[in-house]
């Protein structure tokens, strides 16, 4: 690989902060270490805590050895990362400091910049008014925003007006890191390299389609933050919506970033809106109540301080496609807190065989093919066809196989989400980062179903915690003949 | 598994052939150590050669020994199958011995009766013949013959015409040990029972198909057979016409015996005859020469006492199916002794993607998906796919993954095509067997190619012993425009 150009200097606002440490700071160790990064490189991080750099350098040590897997950290490799590491003592909102991050940058006035913004949304126009007054903002300088990108279309549409004064569009990277795991940009190869699955990929064979983010974990801890936002903000609006744009959209013209993401815009200009007469039939909100999670009696949502909320723990809705590709195939989307296990997953759900030679005599029944794309905890993608079991048995008897289509890691190293995106930063592709279309057309689908909670037109329901979520959830599905996947 | 059904008197006439000792008696002996036969199930070997019973359990004992795999033979499952073995000294054609034959049988009048015969079916007439005048065939009684039925259709339907004097058709099991294998039998499960094939199956998406049986082996030691044979008889008119209907056929109205013939002949009757002008550029025959195989020296077909033949050890031929699924689609299929490697496969070619996305930046550009059936040295369907290849590199990769769809055989053993087959008579399930129309309508398409290559309307090639044949078949294919797959 060649590395020279991936020369750039990379400023991390917010880089003392729990993000910064678990996944940013990692994933830059490893492209370094694995040589992705031109030596010259810089990661300067900007950060409101007064040290020094040397201060700096052993905080990211002490971190690094937090968060790698064990076999990851050397020293060797360290003393290489530390010559990168810069920081710059900066209060994101008033002018100070920026004189100072001015001169380091100054060295390397043609350098490619990318401004990683790993703060609070409140803090994106301060940030991009101060780089942009002291003239640190070049054409070759690059910003990436982190998700909450707004509340809702109003407040989304502000944010980005506000970073849109000082950047243009095709320099602002909005990260869903979801996009950067090497199993979702797998589901792009599939689909479009092999006839098998262009020609299976529609509503004349496939049934339907489940996505599903489950996350054993429950708010507290953040739980300001979380209340703020609630399932459908936090995950549905970006995450599965993603997700589902990547299984729906047509084939692009090419793998060129705005060929792609004009597709995928597409299937959000084309989600069929939720009207306030059917959204209590094709949505489902809920809490989490006291349980128990991985053998532990956790707390419910509202057991903290704050006795009342209307924000939804769990949120799940049947999602409809109004084009030619998806008539009549329903794609059922699910997030959740505090659920039985951390399990992200896709489920394409082909239809049933119209005629089988097999029941009759068999014990073991047919069963539909299907693909599962799984990302968490582990990543797979699994094919789900019927064979023979091997052996004597007077009857043909069949039974399901797994096949694998994610290509085995081998001796290497899985790379993070965030090793992927960062780099592709660095290399200017915006292949896996939203668009400002995107993400509104994502709002304008959100919204209605958000003002419909917020009027109460969805009753809110509870589910115990360590649980598959509420019952409501499993009738709405029901309702259409179909179950969620529990394998 | 219940073995009171399994209760039969086996009769194997040529009981001390090679075949017997092999492939029957070691099958046999696996069905009893697994329990697959009823306990008071007999095992009479009809030989010419006059030995005791004593003397008979020894010689198998001591060919068992010498072709069952080390692990599988014990002193006590053999303890257990020698309480079934007998022996009747008959000289097929003579109705002497025949007594003894019946003394032994009707012992048990009513008991199924298995009639193996594993003899030239030079014999089958007189065989038949006597076992009638004894008033040893019963309602209860099958018949099981072994290839060749024949050089063509009339010689065909004189042997079938013979033993039907003495059976009815569907007491005649005409045995066909390709179909025996459980990968063979794997076939028909994923066609039918995985929408993902049922609706790929066709020329709409299947640009053709490969049938390939290769021998490492030359004729010697069975020159005299073989040259009354050659390619064609011996291979093609049998083993790769009987694969062919299982890959082409329509999906049957159930998994009765009847009901999956009848699909089969239907393809025989529909592949289209090669006429006298189109024999030339549609078929290829060749003799191999002196080489070398598996690092030795070895003689040419013709470097024996015999200096002349017009038999070939070589055939391929292109074979077209005139229905309605199979428009278009060449079926190429070859087989030929003294090859390079033992290869027998079956590759189903799907058709070019209508358009990449990937190859411009691509440095490995696309492989159309496939699926290959192997069948010798070693089982297995592998459905080749693309993937991504994972990492971080700029533009996306792709590879050919393999995806196995037979189910392992995990810690069971493999069991013979043989196997199956015997106790698929026994069970009288006549499925994995030839019907008389289909034995018919196979030679009704080969007779016109045998006649054509007696008149020499094609050319004898030659091959060096121990290559991939015949230049000739390279050109026929290439001629399409296609290759023979040699991966």
């Amino acid at each position: 690989m060649n590395t020279k150009d991936n020369l750039c200097d990379f400023i991390l606002f917010g880089g003392h902060g729990d993000l910064a440490f678990r996944k940013l700071m990692p994933a830059l160790f490893h492209l370094c270490k694995d040589k992705y990064l031109a030596s010259d490189s810089r990661i300067i991080t900007v950060s409101r805590r007064d040290m020094n750099n040397f201060q700096h350098i052993e905080l990211v040590k002490e971190k690094l050895i937090e968060f790698l897997p064990k076999k990851s950290f050397t020293e060797e490799d360290f003393d290489r990362f530390k010559k990168k590491l810069h920081i710059v003592t900066i209060d994101f909102c008033t002018n100070e400091g920026y004189d100072k991050l001015k001169e380091i940058l100054d060295e390397h006035p043609e350098r490619d910049r990318v401004n990683y913004l790993s703060t609070s949304p409140n803090y994106f126009g301060g940030i991009c008014k101060f780089l942009s007054h002291n003239k640190l903002i070049t054409e070759n300088s690059r910003v990436v925003l982190e998700k909450p990108l707004g509340r809702d279309l109003e407040s989304s549409q502000a944010i980005n007006k506000t970073v849109l004064k000082y950047f243009e569009e095709d320099q602002i990277y909005r990260i869903d890191h979801y996009l950067g795991k090497d199993t979702v940009q797998n589901i792009m190869a599939l689909r479009f390299s092999n006839r098998l699955f262009v020609h299976l990929w529609s509503s004349n064979h496939i049934d339907h389609v489940q996505i599903t983010v489950a996350e054993s974990v429950g708010a507290e801890g953040r739980w300001g933050y979380y209340d703020e936002y609630g399932a459908m903000r936090d995950m549905i609006q970006n995450h599965l919506l993603q997700l589902l744009c990547l299984i729906a959209m047509e084939p692009p013209c090419s793998l060129d970033a705005n060929d792609i993401r004009d597709e995928k815009v597409k299937v959000l200009k084309t989600l069929r809106p939720i009207s306030p007469h059917e959204i209590a039939t094709k949505t489902v909100r809920a809490q989490y109540t006291a349980g128990s999670s991985m053998g532990e009696s956790v707390p419910g949502y509202l057991d903290g301080d704050i006795k009342e909320s209307n924000t939804e723990t769990y949120a799940a809705v049947r999602v409809d496609i109004d084009n030619w590709r998806w008539n009549g195939v329903p794609f059922y989307i699910r997030s959740g807190k505090r659920m039985q296990k951390r399990n992200s997953e896709v489920v394409i759900q082909f239809k049933t065989m119209p005629h089988s030679i097999f029941e009759k005599n068999n014990h073991s029944p047919l069963v539909d093919n299907k693909l599962v794309i799984k990302l968490q905890p582990e990543e797979s993608i699994e094919l789900r066809l019927m064979n023979k079991i091997p052996g004597l048995s007077e009857t043909m008897q069949l039974q399901e196989v797994n096949l694998e289509l994610n290509a085995p890691h081998t001796h290497k190293r899985k790379s993070d989400a965030y090793e992927r995106l960062i780099l592709d930063v660095i290399r200017a592709n915006a292949t896996l980062f939203m668009r400002l279309d995107e993400v509104e057309a994502a709002w304008r689908w959100a919204d209605p179903i958000l003002e419909g909670w917020e009027q109460n037109l969805v009753p809110m329901k509870r589910y115990t915690a360590g649980t598959d979520g509420p019952t409501a959830a499993v009738q709405m599905i029901a309702h259409d003949g179909r179950s969620w996947n529990d394998d």
